[in-house]
């Protein structure tokens, strides 16, 4: 059904910017307002989504724009006391907005090499205060207080990043290609594609929470992993709720299941089946070994350094807040593209994430509060990193709360 | 001294940029944070200006940029009921940021006729509902708590709106020689000819102040108006010391003293010399009566209705909040040039303005608060609207607290 021959970038872009409003956020409320960040170069996206938000009832749309050129030029030329500074007020402002009831929609196309050949000290204290500052707007996000989701911009810099062999204009248009695939826009009824999409995650998830497993375990080359559930998860995908009533896709795309491992109930040893790009570095071939929920052993064929230190930014960096599962039949996976950017990436394979876990991931929605949550295996931390696990030489099995194991997915495949 | 034919765009802009933050902020505070505002138009500028800014010592540079496409789409497409709505979390959020420090500085580069055409009712609900949500953050900068500074950018609609007859390039081109001229940046060291230029305004400022006139009159043709001004006045221009102890020039350029009249002591007739330029319509020959500070009888040549809903919007906008002399010598009247812009236009000519007037503009600074200006004649508005009347065939007197007359302003020059 695919025909994007047919179809002008125009049309393409205006479809994505349909789906991101009545798919992703899953339409607007009567006066609702809406908060939208993106990189500069997505401005042509910005306005086509800005349109279809005060069609379908916004009040008011603020996009905050990010310039990376600006954010090169801190690196190069602020003192070194800079670092530790953050933009509270601003992050405090989203909050505010979130509380009151704002929608959230961020347009991702980052560079993944920004930041590569900076001080890789500055680069950590940067985040770190940024993540610390807008932990109170993001945990909105993250308990799904508001609708909001991720849709991706293809930039000159993430399109070079990922075709170096490219003219960039080529490169350009070869990545709009595969996002306008991925996040089905190019089928003839892009709204209906996703429905049909959603009801297929739905299904999957009904089915895992129906057998409320103990573990799920890992077998492939290098991986022999026991990922041990949270009491009381429960497995989510595809559409989500949020706490305002509205029922969208926070992420476009998306193609996977996830709930929320025990932090404390992980062991064995997994090597990553794609690389991961963070902060600016590719790090390729980790092989790391878990016991009772934490890394104790870490190694990585490129990119070990700025592993180490991001399972160093605190105590929960180096347990699991996620694990999800993805089929290497995936349209994603199909593409053969590393995006290097997790919003395609995480939809390419089977994936676990060291770090913070999602509190909607359990049976009440995380309704009992952060302690009980700890009590059951919630993890916590500044960071949420995917990470790649999953292939078509990747078993995984489901271990029942009597131990036995079940065939989850052959080869990468459902069974 | 001016050598704009040897100088490249690009050093030009830099030093606009140069001078914006050394001159414009006087400088950072080590630690510093910097909030800029900026047309999306503006992009190469704020490059520019955060680099200063960083070498300067800033800690951090956050740039919010303005689409006016994207404010375009909300009229043309949201409901009726979304005008009354503003970001109150974004505007509460910046004077977050000011409260705790952070300098400003805004890029003004406006199209003149952006909502020229929409629905009038709505426009005036919307920019109210920003000048509620706005006025926290506001009063820090009106009471220059923190250094700021406004510079500007020439955008292509903008320069349409100058140079209708041009073609885009050319007058994009014209108008960035007209800013560049008018901000000092093409002379031999633009940092000591704005040392040079504070000094002059300085002095007059100093003359002013030592005079303690009970108020001005003005008589040229159409206009012969006594401008009662505030007890306790003080006269401003050119350099001021903000609240963190910073010394700069708010406005980049500048060629106007000013001090704050009497909201009750304004009586006589006044004719414009100069179009105004008011959310979007071109207000021509305006002509009014004041009487015991208000406007009891408004007309213009066009623009009426909109002038009549302006000085409608609350008890203030009918009474002044600001006088200012400037001479027609200024390079500003010299250029020749309607700028559409308050930024320029006000320099071109002596004015009033309606509205909301400036608490620095007291012996005291305004440090004994709200009620104790308002009882020396202060006023207060949701707008604050320049005006221009003065030329070179308008004279103006001070009138001392006797009551005698003494020339300041003969064809336009200071006496």
């Amino acid at each position: 059904m695919d025909a994007p021959a047919t179809l002008s970038h125009t049309t393409l872009l205006d479809r994505l910017a349909e789906v991101a409003v009545h798919i992703g956020l899953g339409g607007l409320k009567p006066g609702q307002q809406l908060v939208m960040t993106a990189p500069l170069e997505a401005l042509a996206l910005t306005r086509r989504i800005t349109e279809h938000a005060y069609r379908a009832g916004a009040s008011l749309v603020t996009t905050l724009f990010s310039d990376d050129a600006a954010a090169l030029l801190r690196h190069q030329h602020a003192s070194d006391t800079a670092f530790d500074t953050a933009a509270g007020w601003l992050y405090d402002g989203l909050a505010v907005a979130y509380r009151d009831g704002a929608a959230r929609l961020a347009i991702v196309g980052d560079d993944p090499h920004l930041l590569a050949g900076q001080d890789e000290a500055k680069v950590s204290r940067a985040n770190r205060a940024r993540s610390l500052a807008y932990r109170p707007a993001l945990e909105l996000i993250t308990t799904s207080a508001i609708n909001w989701t991720i849709v991706a911009c293809a930039t000159p810099a993430w399109a070079r990043a990922m075709f170096p062999a490219l003219p960039e204009e080529a490169a350009v248009a070869k990545l709009w290609d595969a996002i306008f695939a991925a996040s089905r826009v190019t089928v003839d009824d892009p709204i209906e594609a996703w429905r049909a999409h959603n009801a297929t995650l739905m299904t999957r998830r009904n089915m895992m929470n129906a057998k409320r497993y103990a573990a799920l375990r890992y077998r492939g080359p290098g991986t022999d992993l026991r990922v041990g559930l949270a009491d009381e998860h429960r497995w989510m995908g595809g559409l989500t709720t949020a706490g305002n009533g509205m029922t969208g896709n926070p992420n476009i795309p998306t193609e996977e299941v996830f709930t929320t491992p025990h932090c404390q109930r992980t062991d064995g040893v997994v090597a990553s089946t794609k690389p991961l790009s963070y902060q600016g570095t590719l790090i390729e071939g980790i092989a790391v070994r878990f016991e009772a929920g934490a890394i104790v052993d870490a190694g990585a064929r490129t990119g070990q350094a700025v592993l180490e230190r991001m399972i160093g930014t605190d105590e929960g960096a180096r347990r699991l807040g996620e694990v999800a599962l993805v089929p290497a039949a995936s349209p994603i996976a199909q593409s053969g593209l590393l995006f290097l950017n997790t919003l395609f990436d995480e939809n390419a394979a089977s994936h676990i994430a060291l770090g913070q876990s999602y509190s909607k991931c359990f049976t009440d929605g995380g309704a009992t509060g952060r302690e009980a949550l700890i009590a059951r295996g919630a993890n916590t931390s500044l960071i949420h990193v995917d990470w790649m696990i999953g292939s078509e030489h990747v078993d995984v099995d489901g271990i029942t709360q009597e131990g036995n194991a079940e065939p989850l997915m052959r080869q990468g495949a459902w069974v």
